[in-house]
């Protein structure tokens, strides 16, 4: 039911939780589906419920920036910018794997949102977060790639211990890099959210070397 | 008085209206204060009634890079971040001259926010509006910095022509650099906002040569 995905149903009133159970239809998107591309369809609001979708922009050389991913129970605004006053940008939108969504039609959701303050608000926070999430990747644009050092430090170390699996502290890959450890474990958080490592007490282990070799021989431009 | 300023206050109910027109303060700061800074405070929103504010973040070589500016009648969510779930970043904000705002505090703005639809529905825009603004100067930045090089081409044209007043069009200034028409309108439009150029039919004036040198010869890293 789309009511356990959405963290706001118990806050509607009955007739809103009975639109939105009648109007929100289950969807498959195959692995490597384009969910949205460059013509400004206006599909709905997706909200996933299995999978993983990538939301991405094209630069002009054709390389792919991932924005964000959503995963499942989150809620993909993007798919429905045209409900959004102001919301002018265009992104791209795979499957990642085999992904299940409930889809929102639009105009429904619009409504919905004009009318009720649960979701008004919602969408505020879901916005503030993927705004945050872009605003990250600016930052890790401009300061030099972090990204980029820190996959090609960790791919110098497994090759010094001959070893997939490293036992180093973030402040040990901080020193290395000059940048705080806080900087370090946030950044690391964010190789295992991309699968690129995993974590475990006190090691690190190199799950997709091939992609950390990318990102280290990588610059956005 | 504040309503003048809020495209929602008709839409709001009598408390509202007296609860907002109560606590909201007025306050000017000097050209050059940094009205927000590192340091996460949270002032609450500002409602710019004159002048001009510049959000911009630090890149980690002390660069400044402007994300957007808030002219009259514009709301500054990003002063009260602390009301906001998933707003996770900071920026700085800057008075770029002698500037005049309403203050409203950022606790009586949560609830209000919380409270009404109008309010609710008005942030979700305003926020949709800064996104695409950020959107659109990560496009400028993974595309090879349009700007630089349209900012070199009208130095350069103005060159050739010994003088700041140019007649080209603006397809002819993208047949130069290889962009859409469309693209570089856009541009342009962004250059006469920032103050660098003004634009009248058939023509494009050199207002800040200066900057525009700073512009051309510039990239991000």
């Amino acid at each position: 039911m789309i009511g356990d995905y959405l963290p706001f149903w118990e806050k509607l009133g009955k007739a809103e939780q009975e639109k939105l159970e009648g109007c929100a239809k289950k969807q498959t998107f195959k692995k490597g589906t384009l969910v949205a591309g460059e013509h400004r369809e206006c599909t709905g609001i997706l909200v996933v419920t299995k999978g993983q979708l990538r939301v991405f922009v094209l630069s002009e050389e054709g390389k792919e920036i991932t924005l964000f991913r959503l995963l499942e129970r989150d809620f993909c605004l993007f798919s429905a910018s045209c409900t959004m006053n102001g919301l002018t940008f265009d992104v791209m939108i795979e499957a990642m794997e085999e992904t299940e969504v409930y889809r929102i039609p639009p105009e429904v959701y619009k409504q919905l949102r004009e009318q009720s303050l649960a979701i008004s608000n919602y969408t505020s926070e879901v916005m503030a977060s993927r705004f945050s999430d872009v605003m990250w990747l600016l930052d890790q644009i401009l300061n030099k790639r972090l990204d980029s050092r820190l996959a090609a430090l960790l791919l110098e170390e497994s090759s010094l211990a001959e070893s997939e699996v490293l036992t180093v502290t973030h402040e040990q890959l901080g020193n290395h890099l000059g940048s705080p450890r806080e900087v370090i474990t946030r950044m690391l958080r964010h190789f295992q959210k991309e699968q690129l490592i995993g974590m475990s007490r006190g090691k690190i282990e190199l799950l997709d070397t091939e992609r950390l070799t990318a990102l280290a021989e990588d610059s956005i431009r």
